[in-house]
């Protein structure tokens, strides 16, 4: 039985592009292999335009408009409309999910959060790539798609498509988890590993930048709020507690430089952003680990967590942290176990 | 909605008491917090007896009679039989699902593999800890639970409860598996991490047998047999490749000394028994690692996978390889998936 899933994407950035190329690109082995096939109806960003066309937008066209700068240059097809709000898309109820991947706002996670509430009003199950929603109403979100049985998952926003929540939730649910812990930066933890290779912290920053790894306002990685977003996400998805950014004890890697670096060396021991999550709280803070450490071989822009459980002790998991198809991978993840669970 | 699941157990070693306990210990907090409850209503082993009653059997009675050696001290109870063998337990028709705990066989799978299939032809799920039936006999019994529509789960086959075919075959549904590469025997593990610390491999040997890691007769670890069936697990769930132990390339450590391992050290590298699992096939076998290797800093019994995927990149898991409490979490987390998609 094929089962056909319509989609609206708010944001198409680097995540949403991924996503359309994976769906483009695997069509036929998810209709033949897993019975699943799924069609982008909509579209909606800040700085492209809107498209809407019930019926299905065609990938390639989307993807060669993405690329021109606005949705203007998608060619005329029946049915198509240009100019239809967000709003609108979501109460005309035509679609199954909404993926939420425009970029994340940490203060009010708006205006995302909103479209993610009238999504489940609809009837929409919710895949997330965006942090924003997740980590600052976590609960009342969960709460609305229970009440509406419907899904919500974000299997995209820990650890890019490196399936941490998945493990956590499903794979691990014969075990009570105690405490996470790991690195949850990619940016922090390449400009890490090149300084202990001898760059000072502003030409490793400059490189990371160079490779699109940080951004041009690259506080939200240094300082630790990207790392600490997660940790919200990670104790409210784990624990069920709800917690706000003012819980966490947060710190960054700004403060190190390269005296601190060789200090470390020279101790048999290397510095990391550790990010941690416990039902009782969370942190965020540069540490100096043993190089017995499990995440202490973790280099370059990598992530990795170690889940501390009741019967299994610790279970870690090391993969990629960023990255285009990385990060659209665990959105296709999530609609095959939305679709499954139908 | 609660949901109870009656169980039938084929084995009551190690595994099956460690499952047994588990069940008793979160009997409270599954039915609050996942709706779930079963029940043990029959028990069979080839040397403590066997125990049925329909009704449900009293897990501290049974764990008693167990450490007393033989069910005859399990007290009477209404509805109890002593003699029924398992074949008529199966045919009885009144369990949801098989739990095959007995001990290995790599030449047969027997008699574990013709309880699996009578189970799946009387309407039982299958939840396997013992490697045979799905080393040996993978297609025929899955082909025969998609007929029936029920579910083989097998998660305690390879590296224990750290979840590997749930990670593979769930979390990373979005993704293509293109190989599997591992250190899949905590046994020639912890050997090889006490001869790095300078022991010889027989007294490294005696004390894993001394520890319990090692059985009496060590040859299924040391020579790569054990490894070998979770390869064979491996290919067929990942890849869907019927392969038979003719089809691998297998061998052990009992031919690496102690000069072996100083060579490797001085040369910067680590030896580990190193399986490999593929479309085209599968090997067990001692290479030479370098430190930078993910899978080089796991020591002791511990178990590590690197799957490498098409749209991830690598993605590794590390923990527990064996232990009666760790595997017996696997076999939890199968029967919770199970009632979860009922």
């Amino acid at each position: 039985m094929e089962k056909n899933m319509r989609l609206i994407l708010i944001g198409f950035g680097v995540v949403g592009q991924g996503f359309a190329e994976i769906l483009r690109d695997k069509a036929a082995q998810l209709t033949q292999e897993q019975g699943f096939s799924a069609q982008i109806i909509g579209v909606v960003t800040a700085s492209k335009g809107t498209l809407y066309r019930p019926e299905g937008l065609d990938i390639d066209a989307l993807l060669g408009a993405a690329e021109s700068g606005s949705f203007a240059s998608y060619p005329e097809q029946k049915g198509l409309k240009r100019d239809l709000s967000a709003d609108a898309m979501i109460e005309g109820r035509a679609a199954d999910a909404l993926v939420e991947v425009s970029p994340t706002d940490l203060d009010t996670a708006e205006p995302a959060l909103s479209f993610c509430h009238l999504a489940l009003e609809n009837g929409m199950h919710l895949v997330l790539a965006n942090k924003g929603p997740v980590a600052l109403d976590y609960a009342s979100l969960n709460a609305k798609a229970t009440e509406y049985n419907l899904q919500m998952r974000y299997e995209a926003t820990v650890m890019a498509g490196t399936p941490v929540i998945s493990l956590a939730g499903d794979a691990l649910a014969g075990c009570e988890i105690r405490s996470a812990r790991g690195i949850l930066n990619g940016t922090t933890n390449y400009i890490l590993t090149q300084m202990e290779g001898g760059m000072s912290y502003s030409e490793a920053l400059a490189q990371a930048q160079a490779l699109g790894f940080a951004e041009s306002d690259p506080s939200g990685d240094v300082e630790g709020w990207d790392a600490a977003a997660k940790v919200l996400i990670l104790c409210q998805s784990l624990f069920g507690r709800p917690m706000r950014m003012d819980d966490l004890d947060v710190s960054g890697i700004s403060a190190i430089d390269s005296a601190d670096i060789a200090e470390a060396q020279s101790a048999g021991e290397r510095y990391k952003l550790i990010a941690q999550a416990a039902p009782d709280g969370g942190e965020v803070r540069a540490r100096r680990i043993p190089l017995s450490d499990p995440l202490a071989s973790v280099g370059g822009a990598t992530n990795a967590i170690t889940l501390e459980t009741d019967l299994l002790g610790a279970v870690t998991l090391i993969g990629a942290g960023a990255g285009k198809l990385a990060t659209g991978s665990a959105i296709l993840t999530d609609l095959l176990a939305i679709s499954s669970s139908q």
